[in-house]
Protein backbone atom coordinates (compact mmCIF):
# COMPACT_ATOMS: atom_id res chain seq x y z
CA UNK A 1 0.00 0.00 0.00
CA UNK A 2 2.89 1.80 0.00
CA UNK A 3 4.29 4.73 3.14
CA UNK A 4 2.49 6.36 5.39
CA UNK A 5 3.47 10.19 4.17
CA UNK A 6 1.37 13.38 3.89
CA UNK A 7 0.26 12.84 0.82
CA UNK A 8 -1.08 9.50 1.80
CA UNK A 9 -3.08 10.70 5.17
CA UNK A 10 -4.39 14.09 3.21
CA UNK A 11 -5.70 11.80 0.50
CA UNK A 12 -7.49 9.03 2.97
CA UNK A 13 -8.92 12.51 5.20
CA UNK A 14 -10.24 14.18 1.41
CA UNK A 15 -11.60 10.61 0.75
CA UNK A 16 -13.25 9.92 4.22
CA UNK A 17 -15.10 13.37 3.88
CA UNK A 18 -16.35 13.21 0.51
CA UNK A 19 -17.45 9.68 0.79
CA UNK A 20 -19.38 10.93 3.91
CA UNK A 21 -20.93 13.62 1.71
CA UNK A 22 -21.51 12.14 -1.48
CA UNK A 23 -21.07 8.67 -1.44
CA UNK A 24 -18.79 6.14 -3.00
CA UNK A 25 -19.90 6.03 -6.50
CA UNK A 26 -19.91 9.90 -7.41
CA UNK A 27 -16.43 10.40 -6.57
CA UNK A 28 -13.53 10.36 -9.41
CA UNK A 29 -10.35 10.33 -8.50
CA UNK A 30 -9.07 13.36 -9.67
CA UNK A 31 -11.61 14.84 -7.03
CA UNK A 32 -10.35 13.36 -4.53
CA UNK A 33 -6.56 14.46 -5.44
CA UNK A 34 -8.08 18.16 -5.98
CA UNK A 35 -9.90 18.31 -2.39
CA UNK A 36 -6.62 16.49 -1.25
CA UNK A 37 -4.20 19.47 -2.33
CA UNK A 38 -1.98 16.15 -4.02
CA UNK A 39 -1.17 15.91 -7.80
CA UNK A 40 -3.36 13.09 -9.21
CA UNK A 41 0.31 10.90 -9.98
CA UNK A 42 0.75 10.36 -6.20
CA UNK A 43 -2.70 8.69 -5.70
CA UNK A 44 -1.47 5.87 -7.83
CA UNK A 45 1.55 5.67 -5.68
CA UNK A 46 -0.39 4.80 -2.65
CA UNK A 47 -3.44 3.39 -3.98
CA UNK A 48 -4.10 0.56 -6.58
CA UNK A 49 -7.06 2.00 -7.56
CA UNK A 50 -10.01 3.79 -5.83
CA UNK A 51 -11.89 0.59 -4.51
CA UNK A 52 -8.50 0.37 -2.94
CA UNK A 53 -8.55 3.75 -1.24
CA UNK A 54 -11.95 2.67 -0.46
CA UNK A 55 -11.37 -0.20 1.84
CA UNK A 56 -8.27 1.75 3.64
CA UNK A 57 -10.76 4.72 4.44
CA UNK A 58 -13.12 2.08 5.97
CA UNK A 59 -10.29 0.13 8.05
CA UNK A 60 -8.81 3.63 8.87
CA UNK A 61 -12.49 4.17 10.14
CA UNK A 62 -13.07 1.08 11.96
CA UNK A 63 -9.76 1.31 13.81
CA UNK A 64 -10.00 4.73 15.44
CA UNK A 65 -13.82 4.03 16.21
CA UNK A 66 -13.01 0.49 17.30
CA UNK A 67 -10.71 2.54 19.80
CA UNK A 68 -13.62 4.40 20.63
CA UNK A 69 -15.69 1.35 20.97
CA UNK A 70 -13.32 -0.66 23.35
CA UNK A 71 -12.65 2.37 25.72
CA UNK A 72 -16.07 2.42 26.17
CA UNK A 73 -17.46 -0.66 26.21
CA UNK A 74 -14.50 -1.80 28.29
CA UNK A 75 -14.93 0.66 31.18
CA UNK A 76 -15.14 -0.06 35.01
CA UNK A 77 -18.77 0.72 34.74
CA UNK A 78 -21.85 -1.17 34.97
CA UNK A 79 -22.47 -3.35 31.62
CA UNK A 80 -25.87 -1.79 30.82
CA UNK A 81 -24.47 1.98 31.53
CA UNK A 82 -21.50 1.37 29.31
CA UNK A 83 -24.10 0.94 26.22
CA UNK A 84 -25.84 4.14 27.15
CA UNK A 85 -22.41 5.72 27.10
CA UNK A 86 -21.65 4.00 23.44
CA UNK A 87 -25.19 5.42 22.07
CA UNK A 88 -24.50 8.73 23.84
CA UNK A 89 -21.31 8.93 21.90
CA UNK A 90 -22.37 8.10 18.74
CA UNK A 91 -25.20 10.86 19.00
CA UNK A 92 -22.26 13.28 19.47
CA UNK A 93 -20.28 11.89 16.65
CA UNK A 94 -23.28 12.18 14.57
CA UNK A 95 -23.77 15.88 16.22
CA UNK A 96 -19.90 16.56 15.25
CA UNK A 97 -20.43 15.50 11.77
CA UNK A 98 -23.91 17.74 10.96
CA UNK A 99 -21.05 20.70 12.68
CA UNK A 100 -18.34 20.00 10.62
CA UNK A 101 -20.14 18.90 7.26
CA UNK A 102 -23.67 20.92 7.05
CA UNK A 103 -25.72 17.33 7.87
CA UNK A 104 -26.07 14.21 9.58
CA UNK A 105 -23.72 11.91 7.42
CA UNK A 106 -24.79 9.07 8.94
CA UNK A 107 -22.62 5.51 9.43
CA UNK A 108 -20.08 5.15 6.89
CA UNK A 109 -20.17 1.37 7.22
CA UNK A 110 -24.36 1.40 6.67
CA UNK A 111 -24.10 3.89 3.93
CA UNK A 112 -21.50 1.67 2.24
CA UNK A 113 -23.35 -1.08 2.68
CA UNK A 114 -26.13 -0.06 1.46
CA UNK A 115 -24.60 1.59 -2.08
CA UNK A 116 -22.18 -1.51 -2.52
CA UNK A 117 -23.42 -4.50 -0.69
CA UNK A 118 -23.97 -5.72 -4.19
CA UNK A 119 -21.40 -4.36 -6.57
CA UNK A 120 -18.14 -5.18 -4.73
CA UNK A 121 -17.48 -7.80 -3.02
CA UNK A 122 -14.57 -7.07 -1.17
CA UNK A 123 -16.30 -3.76 0.25
CA UNK A 124 -18.70 -6.23 1.32
CA UNK A 125 -16.77 -8.88 3.03
CA UNK A 126 -15.29 -5.95 5.03
CA UNK A 127 -18.07 -4.54 5.83
CA UNK A 128 -19.58 -8.36 7.09
CA UNK A 129 -16.30 -8.46 9.41
CA UNK A 130 -16.86 -5.10 10.77
CA UNK A 131 -20.50 -5.25 11.40
CA UNK A 132 -19.61 -9.21 12.99
CA UNK A 133 -16.70 -7.49 15.68
CA UNK A 134 -19.23 -4.74 16.29
CA UNK A 135 -21.93 -7.46 17.21
CA UNK A 136 -19.29 -9.54 19.29
CA UNK A 137 -17.95 -6.06 21.02
CA UNK A 138 -21.68 -5.84 22.51
CA UNK A 139 -22.33 -9.10 22.91
CA UNK A 140 -19.79 -9.02 25.39
CA UNK A 141 -21.21 -6.38 27.70
CA UNK A 142 -24.69 -7.70 27.58
CA UNK A 143 -23.53 -11.22 28.65
CA UNK A 144 -22.12 -9.36 31.46
CA UNK A 145 -25.26 -7.80 31.90
CA UNK A 146 -26.94 -10.99 31.43
CA UNK A 147 -24.72 -12.66 33.78
CA UNK A 148 -25.45 -9.98 36.83
CA UNK A 149 -29.09 -10.61 36.03
CA UNK A 150 -29.97 -7.05 35.15
CA UNK A 151 -31.70 -8.71 31.59
CA UNK A 152 -34.43 -11.18 30.81
CA UNK A 153 -33.09 -14.61 31.92
CA UNK A 154 -33.94 -16.07 28.73
CA UNK A 155 -31.99 -13.83 27.14
CA UNK A 156 -30.21 -14.88 23.75
CA UNK A 157 -27.18 -12.85 24.02
CA UNK A 158 -25.32 -12.32 20.26
CA UNK A 159 -28.91 -12.26 18.77
CA UNK A 160 -29.56 -9.71 21.29
CA UNK A 161 -26.94 -7.86 20.24
CA UNK A 162 -27.17 -8.22 16.71
CA UNK A 163 -30.58 -6.78 16.97
CA UNK A 164 -28.97 -3.63 19.07
CA UNK A 165 -26.59 -3.17 16.09
CA UNK A 166 -29.69 -3.36 13.90
CA UNK A 167 -31.48 -0.23 15.77
CA UNK A 168 -28.91 1.60 16.05
CA UNK A 169 -27.97 1.36 12.04
CA UNK A 170 -32.09 2.37 11.79
CA UNK A 171 -31.28 4.69 13.98
CA UNK A 172 -28.73 6.48 12.41
CA UNK A 173 -30.59 6.17 9.18
CA UNK A 174 -33.47 8.62 10.63
CA UNK A 175 -30.76 10.67 12.14
CA UNK A 176 -29.74 11.21 8.33
CA UNK A 177 -32.75 11.07 6.85
CA UNK A 178 -34.11 13.59 9.35
CA UNK A 179 -30.76 15.75 9.85
CA UNK A 180 -31.20 15.55 13.65
CA UNK A 181 -28.60 13.66 16.03
CA UNK A 182 -31.56 13.61 18.64
CA UNK A 183 -32.87 10.59 16.66
CA UNK A 184 -30.34 8.29 18.71
CA UNK A 185 -31.40 9.27 21.64
CA UNK A 186 -34.43 6.34 21.16
CA UNK A 187 -31.31 3.56 21.40
CA UNK A 188 -31.57 3.90 25.08
CA UNK A 189 -34.69 2.73 25.86
CA UNK A 190 -35.06 0.57 22.83
CA UNK A 191 -32.22 -1.04 24.06
CA UNK A 192 -33.33 -1.66 27.45
CA UNK A 193 -36.80 -3.43 25.66
CA UNK A 194 -34.37 -5.62 23.42
CA UNK A 195 -32.85 -7.17 26.33
CA UNK A 196 -35.93 -7.35 28.79
CA UNK A 197 -34.75 -5.27 31.48
CA UNK A 198 -37.38 -4.74 33.79
CA UNK A 199 -35.21 -1.90 36.29
CA UNK A 200 -33.84 0.48 34.44
CA UNK A 201 -32.26 1.43 38.29
CA UNK A 202 -30.03 -1.32 38.02
CA UNK A 203 -27.75 0.12 35.52
CA UNK B 1 -45.11 14.12 -16.06
CA UNK B 2 -46.84 13.34 -19.11
CA UNK B 3 -48.81 10.92 -20.24
CA UNK B 4 -48.87 7.41 -19.51
CA UNK B 5 -47.51 5.22 -22.10
CA UNK B 6 -45.27 1.83 -22.63
CA UNK B 7 -42.56 3.78 -23.30
CA UNK B 8 -43.01 5.47 -19.78
CA UNK B 9 -43.90 2.59 -17.90
CA UNK B 10 -40.77 0.66 -19.39
CA UNK B 11 -38.25 3.27 -18.53
CA UNK B 12 -39.42 3.16 -14.53
CA UNK B 13 -38.78 0.04 -14.91
CA UNK B 14 -35.95 -0.30 -15.95
CA UNK B 15 -34.93 2.61 -13.60
CA UNK B 16 -35.88 0.70 -10.72
CA UNK B 17 -34.63 -2.64 -11.18
CA UNK B 18 -30.87 -0.70 -11.84
CA UNK B 19 -31.46 1.61 -9.20
CA UNK B 20 -31.86 -1.25 -6.93
CA UNK B 21 -29.08 -3.13 -8.26
CA UNK B 22 -26.25 -0.15 -8.33
CA UNK B 23 -27.97 2.67 -6.81
CA UNK B 24 -28.65 6.30 -8.43
CA UNK B 25 -25.69 8.14 -8.59
CA UNK B 26 -24.19 5.37 -10.76
CA UNK B 27 -26.91 5.57 -13.48
CA UNK B 28 -27.03 7.54 -16.57
CA UNK B 29 -29.76 8.56 -18.52
CA UNK B 30 -28.78 6.80 -21.37
CA UNK B 31 -28.36 3.44 -19.40
CA UNK B 32 -31.62 3.49 -18.38
CA UNK B 33 -33.00 3.97 -21.70
CA UNK B 34 -31.39 1.24 -23.13
CA UNK B 35 -32.11 -1.07 -20.67
CA UNK B 36 -35.68 0.15 -21.33
CA UNK B 37 -35.07 -0.27 -24.90
CA UNK B 38 -36.10 3.22 -25.07
CA UNK B 39 -35.09 6.10 -27.27
CA UNK B 40 -32.85 8.69 -25.34
CA UNK B 41 -35.47 11.64 -26.74
CA UNK B 42 -38.42 9.71 -25.37
CA UNK B 43 -37.10 9.62 -22.09
CA UNK B 44 -37.43 14.08 -21.29
CA UNK B 45 -40.68 13.78 -23.00
CA UNK B 46 -41.89 11.83 -19.52
CA UNK B 47 -39.19 12.85 -17.33
CA UNK B 48 -37.65 16.51 -16.36
CA UNK B 49 -34.04 15.37 -15.15
CA UNK B 50 -32.59 11.92 -13.89
CA UNK B 51 -33.89 13.01 -10.16
CA UNK B 52 -37.47 13.76 -11.88
CA UNK B 53 -37.30 10.11 -12.56
CA UNK B 54 -36.13 9.14 -9.39
CA UNK B 55 -39.22 10.58 -7.37
CA UNK B 56 -41.40 9.37 -9.80
CA UNK B 57 -39.63 5.58 -9.17
CA UNK B 58 -40.05 6.10 -5.48
CA UNK B 59 -43.73 7.10 -5.56
CA UNK B 60 -44.87 4.44 -7.73
CA UNK B 61 -42.85 1.77 -5.32
CA UNK B 62 -44.61 3.51 -2.72
CA UNK B 63 -47.83 3.41 -3.95
CA UNK B 64 -47.22 -0.84 -4.26
CA UNK B 65 -45.58 -0.89 -1.33
CA UNK B 66 -48.54 1.06 0.78
CA UNK B 67 -51.04 -1.45 -1.09
CA UNK B 68 -49.24 -4.21 0.49
CA UNK B 69 -48.69 -2.97 3.95
CA UNK B 70 -52.44 -1.86 4.32
CA UNK B 71 -53.99 -4.99 3.25
CA UNK B 72 -51.72 -6.41 5.44
CA UNK B 73 -52.33 -4.30 8.31
CA UNK B 74 -55.91 -3.96 7.96
CA UNK B 75 -56.71 -7.05 7.91
CA UNK B 76 -59.04 -9.32 9.76
CA UNK B 77 -56.54 -10.55 12.36
CA UNK B 78 -55.19 -10.08 15.59
CA UNK B 79 -53.31 -6.67 15.71
CA UNK B 80 -49.81 -8.54 16.78
CA UNK B 81 -50.67 -11.00 14.21
CA UNK B 82 -50.45 -8.01 11.62
CA UNK B 83 -47.33 -7.26 12.30
CA UNK B 84 -46.15 -10.76 11.85
CA UNK B 85 -47.56 -10.92 8.99
CA UNK B 86 -46.02 -7.81 7.45
CA UNK B 87 -42.51 -8.86 8.71
CA UNK B 88 -42.64 -12.24 6.62
CA UNK B 89 -44.06 -10.41 3.65
CA UNK B 90 -41.29 -8.13 4.06
CA UNK B 91 -38.66 -10.99 3.93
CA UNK B 92 -40.41 -12.63 0.83
CA UNK B 93 -40.04 -9.20 -0.80
CA UNK B 94 -36.43 -9.40 -0.04
CA UNK B 95 -36.34 -13.36 -1.42
CA UNK B 96 -38.10 -12.67 -4.78
CA UNK B 97 -35.31 -9.81 -4.98
CA UNK B 98 -32.69 -12.20 -4.51
CA UNK B 99 -33.66 -14.62 -6.49
CA UNK B 100 -34.59 -11.75 -9.31
CA UNK B 101 -31.14 -10.10 -9.14
CA UNK B 102 -28.69 -12.59 -7.99
CA UNK B 103 -28.12 -10.34 -4.44
CA UNK B 104 -30.94 -9.11 -1.76
CA UNK B 105 -31.88 -5.67 -2.90
CA UNK B 106 -32.75 -4.09 0.05
CA UNK B 107 -35.41 -1.50 0.71
CA UNK B 108 -35.19 1.05 -2.09
CA UNK B 109 -36.15 4.08 0.33
CA UNK B 110 -33.38 3.18 2.74
CA UNK B 111 -30.88 2.89 0.17
CA UNK B 112 -32.01 6.19 -1.21
CA UNK B 113 -32.09 7.69 2.07
CA UNK B 114 -28.51 7.09 2.98
CA UNK B 115 -27.16 7.44 -0.54
CA UNK B 116 -28.75 10.85 -1.35
CA UNK B 117 -30.29 12.66 1.99
CA UNK B 118 -27.90 15.67 2.24
CA UNK B 119 -27.66 15.79 -1.87
CA UNK B 120 -31.05 15.99 -2.63
CA UNK B 121 -33.50 18.13 -0.56
CA UNK B 122 -36.62 16.76 -2.45
CA UNK B 123 -35.80 12.92 -2.10
CA UNK B 124 -34.92 13.51 1.45
CA UNK B 125 -38.45 15.06 1.48
CA UNK B 126 -40.57 12.56 0.05
CA UNK B 127 -38.81 9.82 1.84
CA UNK B 128 -39.37 11.51 4.93
CA UNK B 129 -43.06 11.75 4.12
CA UNK B 130 -42.73 7.96 3.22
CA UNK B 131 -41.01 6.71 6.46
CA UNK B 132 -43.92 8.99 8.50
CA UNK B 133 -46.39 6.94 6.86
CA UNK B 134 -44.88 3.49 7.49
CA UNK B 135 -44.53 4.52 11.18
CA UNK B 136 -47.98 5.73 11.08
CA UNK B 137 -49.71 2.99 9.60
CA UNK B 138 -47.64 0.47 12.31
CA UNK B 139 -48.50 2.88 15.31
CA UNK B 140 -52.26 2.41 14.05
CA UNK B 141 -51.61 -1.53 14.82
CA UNK B 142 -49.42 -0.84 17.78
CA UNK B 143 -52.49 1.13 19.44
CA UNK B 144 -54.53 -1.33 18.68
CA UNK B 145 -52.57 -3.94 20.42
CA UNK B 146 -51.82 -1.85 23.26
CA UNK B 147 -55.72 -1.15 23.82
CA UNK B 148 -55.72 -4.69 23.92
CA UNK B 149 -53.75 -4.90 26.51
CA UNK B 150 -51.53 -7.01 24.34
CA UNK B 151 -48.65 -4.56 25.15
CA UNK B 152 -46.58 -3.30 27.97
CA UNK B 153 -49.08 -0.75 29.40
CA UNK B 154 -46.86 2.09 29.70
CA UNK B 155 -46.18 1.91 26.01
CA UNK B 156 -45.33 5.17 24.04
CA UNK B 157 -46.87 3.89 20.46
CA UNK B 158 -45.70 6.18 18.52
CA UNK B 159 -42.14 5.64 19.85
CA UNK B 160 -42.26 2.01 19.60
CA UNK B 161 -43.90 2.16 16.00
CA UNK B 162 -40.76 4.67 15.15
CA UNK B 163 -38.55 1.95 16.74
CA UNK B 164 -40.17 -0.69 14.35
CA UNK B 165 -39.52 1.05 11.11
CA UNK B 166 -35.86 1.32 12.33
CA UNK B 167 -35.49 -1.86 13.53
CA UNK B 168 -36.75 -2.93 9.86
CA UNK B 169 -34.90 -0.60 8.52
CA UNK B 170 -31.56 -2.18 9.99
CA UNK B 171 -32.19 -5.83 9.41
CA UNK B 172 -32.77 -5.36 5.90
CA UNK B 173 -29.51 -3.88 5.65
CA UNK B 174 -28.09 -7.08 7.23
CA UNK B 175 -29.63 -8.48 5.02
CA UNK B 176 -28.62 -6.71 2.30
CA UNK B 177 -25.01 -6.66 3.61
CA UNK B 178 -24.87 -10.86 3.95
CA UNK B 179 -26.66 -11.18 0.95
CA UNK B 180 -29.34 -13.45 3.28
CA UNK B 181 -33.57 -12.32 3.68
CA UNK B 182 -33.28 -14.55 6.32
CA UNK B 183 -31.91 -12.05 8.93
CA UNK B 184 -35.44 -10.46 9.15
CA UNK B 185 -36.73 -13.24 10.55
CA UNK B 186 -35.59 -11.52 14.00
CA UNK B 187 -38.08 -8.64 13.17
CA UNK B 188 -40.81 -10.45 15.03
CA UNK B 189 -38.76 -11.37 18.65
CA UNK B 190 -37.44 -7.99 18.78
CA UNK B 191 -40.91 -6.07 17.68
CA UNK B 192 -42.19 -8.30 20.58
CA UNK B 193 -39.32 -7.10 22.80
CA UNK B 194 -40.16 -3.43 21.79
CA UNK B 195 -43.50 -3.39 22.48
CA UNK B 196 -42.93 -5.18 25.99
CA UNK B 197 -45.35 -8.43 24.67
CA UNK B 198 -45.46 -10.75 27.95
CA UNK B 199 -47.54 -13.39 26.65
CA UNK B 200 -47.01 -13.86 22.66
CA UNK B 201 -49.90 -16.24 22.50
CA UNK B 202 -51.90 -13.45 22.81
CA UNK B 203 -51.66 -13.25 19.79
Amino acid sequence: MGRTSDARDKILSAAQTLIEQRGYTALGVAEICAAAGVPKGSFYHFFESKQALALTVIDEHWTEQRRQWTGLLGADRPPLQRLRDLFEATETVQRIGQQDNGTVVGCLFGNLALELSNQADDVRRRLQEIFDEQIKLIEKVVAEAHERGDTASTLDTHAAAQSIVAQLEGQVLFAKLLNDPGQVEAMWRNCLALLGVVDPDLT
